[in-house]
């Protein structure tokens, strides 16, 4: 293999299997990058037992023809992320029926016997935009998903980022006008958090549709739109990342693009003098460019990242 | 000098200079930790040239006796802290009169002679206390000023931490109810951010006496109280720090500490399954241990890991 610039922070390119375990399906991937996918598959999400089996049988004969010795998982959550845990790599509580403590991590990598890594699913998205896609090289980088949840992902010197606790920027309290939007919130922790207001399933309790079918001169865009841009300037006064990239099913109406980056100028005010917030913000908030394989790709960056630092 | 161990992120026990630059007064050290500090003095804030030149003149007699190769400087902002700007180490505008882009690392570094290093003034007293203090070695360690502004640094991997820019975290956006609070925010920048509504001249704005003197029992703190453990919600859920020091004037009103950790226990509402946050609280939200010193000892530890890298 040849010599890699040090400097080059990407992973080393080589064939791993990747997974995006979400709620609804998981996306596996056998690839070395999105230029170079050997076989995918979705799987939908049912029991644990039947899709972790499904799984696993796409890999095996990958790794059984010595194809595949690496293995990343973006999964949803909330996971235990901390390596010392004796619950590490599981799945803690949620709402989606019997996934409660369903040891992702450890029932992959022994049914398969490869090195397997697992990282929370936007941070997986988030990575695979920073290795590939929209956010190539930013140093930190914000993905932020606004889907069925609302959820960030932090990739800083090249890796998801992970505090004392996973990140839950999803759940920051905004200012809101309940004139202006009367609904009280969603979020069955918090109520009117950012997911509480702004997630899929909150435009869909108050119209009784989603985001995808809500018409695009609709008024409520404009106070979504809002809300959206109020969480980015928070996060950008906490975290200053170099660009932000902007996923998930509510993200695909893309009307909404030049409505939260106005508005993202309008609130910092000329505060901060870069011009990521002045004349470049067009390019600071940005769609993911990776389409549905954000994450699953992520979870082949993850992997690869794995096997070069193993 | 005895090996260290490779696992203790502290910087090297050396004597160094350290300057906490304030728009106050600036505090001089020379120092090698708090418990061996060889001389200090305090400096009202007038002039640049009048309060720069004091300020050489404290340290020169160190630099030409020998004992002193390194200054740390934690510096009132906005700072320039792009090492590619031709303007680095220079303040960028400030509402301080006289202060306007004044080259405060050059002025100094040209005077002395000796290796100088510039952060924020809030990166300090984070530094310091990560160093030395209530914060020892947590990772990230966020410590937040609540005073004339309102202004966070972290600490992350034992360092203070820029991304595309400077940190402003005392600018977020927190859900309010004027009906409560008809203070219509002090902000000239963003009017009810979080330093708009809680900072000491807000305080002092609404009620004609600043935090100081408001009496204990006064109903305005809870409302206080409340703005912060909103804002350190945002920060927990998006920094995940690993502690929470609260500094800064308002902060010596020590019965604050109580309500905002009873308040952010309730808004989190038991979503993060981690002891910090549900019986651990006291210990996860707490004060300074340097007193006035925390910036201008961090500011010492500055200039010690830079002598260990250089």
């Amino acid at each position: 293999m040849a010599a890699r610039q040090d400097s080059d922070p990407r992973p080393v390119s080589r064939l791993a299997g990747g997974i995006e375990a979400g709620g609804t399906k998981f996306i596996c991937l056998v690839a070395k990058g999105p230029e170079h996918i050997v076989a995918q598959t979705r799987i939908p999400t049912t029991t644990p037992a039947e899709t972790l089996e499904r799984t696993i049988a796409f890999f095996r004969p990958f790794v059984e023809a010595g194809q595949l010795a690496d293995l990343g998982i973006a999964c949803f959550g909330p996971l235990d992320l901390n390596p010392a845990s004796p619950t590490y790599g599981h799945i803690i509580t949620t709402p989606k029926p019997h996934w409660d403590h369903t040891d992702v991590l450890g029932t992959l990598q022994r049914a398969l016997g490869v090195r397997t890594v697992i990282t929370m699913d936007v941070s997986g998205a988030a990575l695979g935009e920073w290795t590939w896609g929209a956010g190539q090289g930013c140093n930190p980088l914000l993905y932020l998903t606004v889907g069925t949840g609302i959820g960030g992902g932090v990739i800083l010197n090249g890796k998801p980022f992970v505090g004392l606790v996973p990140l839950e920027m999803g759940h920051i309290r905004l200012p809101r006008d309940p004139s202006r939007d009367p609904f009280p919130g969603h979020c069955p922790f918090h109520r009117d958090c950012f997911e509480g207001l702004a997630s899929g399933p909150a435009l869909q309790a108050r119209f009784g549709q989603n985001g995808e079918s809500l018409p695009e001169d609709h008024p409520f865009w404009q106070v979504e739109a809002d809300y959206i841009a109020h969480a980015l300037v928070n996060y950008i006064l906490t975290l200053a990342p170099e660009k932000i990239v902007l996923g998930g099913g509510v993200m695909r109406r893309a009307h909404l693009f030049p409505l939260i980056r106005h508005k993202v100028k309008t609130l910092l005010n000329g505060y901060l003098h870069h011009p990521a917030f002045l004349t470049d913000v067009d390019r600071y908030i940005v769609p993911p460019t990776l389409g549905d394989l954000s994450g699953s790709l992520g979870a082949i960056a993850l992997a690869q990242s794995a096997a070069t630092t193993a």
